[in-house]
């Protein structure tokens, strides 16, 4: 019976499923907290967001649009930092489970070290926690991922 | 017959990569939009893509890459933010159609709106439309994700 | 026997995960590189980064937070150029490989092509080679991923 069970039935499968929802939904809640940032702070790209803030002269609002808030660009580079290494996170992970016939072990140890680090690098990042705290976390992630690239690659060249 | 059949043949998977293709191909389209934005205005990154432009001296070439033009600029955080947005939206999708088991109506509900919206988006960003029309449309393109992430964590946690 | 395969276990897919992971790797080395690049040339972009450079001042720290550094935008940009383009083309991939039905040999035609036009956009765009190398390197790229595209959008069409 387990011979006709396709792959994606697997329990790697269904771990890669689980922590790829996950990494996906930590990487979308840097939009609400972009938008909220820029509420808060008054701070937005353009002309027309300025709207609802009639008590900002012409001038007070052109000086916003030609300054950048240093907390907005933060959460920025943070969401940008996600936008780099979680996708790739996801489709390597995808090519590791389908090719790499890990044990679910191994794709647990995988999964949550890369979530793990990545909340410790946006929480350090956010923060402006004392380097090199943000580059550590941000170079276990990486390893993660790194890690399963080189055992797709192996198990493929066969 | 039907259990014989692949989950990657159901009707429900076919409309996942069908509108995926879509998505993937309107946020494809910012490129070229950017290439002949840049033409026109005659305004680049980087010296060396000045070549052709032999009317404008070293001064006025150094002032163009010093300054940034608004218009190019509107394109390019356009561009980001469905960067930012569309891939996660398919790779949600994938999970959803996967593991959450939906309706080929609620596929089809989730991946139009989600299309209709990123369209809204693109056009209400770059025509710079009052607000809040192009964060109502990136509102309900965010919760069109939201929606299907969380019916993929529900399913998973069973 | 054939008959009872995965679509997942075809030569098709395998090409497709082997490229997939290869053109990741491709975009995961550009972290490291805009890592050493700071590190060589004491560019960062946060005050915490500038802890062990006690030979800096206040002042000169302020300095260097407050301007940009031609080679590390150079390296950013090429970066964000494969985020805009290499999940794109791993994703229309995907869909290109399930829906299309496209013999071996088109796979490996479309997939060499766009890896080998990335690594020729990549040098071309971090050393500053004449244009339009990078551009015409761009486009051969684009130009893979929409054909794909255009061959995944008619299948899936019929």
């Amino acid at each position: 019976m387990a011979a006709s069970k396709s792959i994606v039935e697997s329990p790697q499968f269904e771990a890669f499923m689980k922590y790829g929802t996950y990494t996906v939904v930590k990487m979308l809640l840097m939009s609400p907290l972009t938008g909220i940032a820029r509420g808060a702070r008054g701070s937005f790209d353009y002309k027309e967001d300025y709207k609802g803030y009639s008590n900002l002269s012409r001038d007070e609002i052109k000086a916003k649009l030609d300054t950048k808030d240093g907390t907005i660009e933060r959460i920025r580079r943070c969401h940008l930092n996600d936008v780099e290494n979680i996708p790739p996170f996801i489709l390597i992970s995808f090519f590791y489970v389908l090719a790499a016939n890990p044990t679910l072990e191994s794709c647990h140890w995988h999964f949550r070290i890369f979530l793990a680090a990545r909340i410790v690098h946006t929480l350090s990042h956010l923060l402006a926690i004392r380097a090199p705290t943000r580059s550590l976390a941000f170079l276990v992630g990486f390893l993660t991922t790194a890690s399963m690239a080189w055992k797709t690659i192996r198990a493929l060249k066969v």
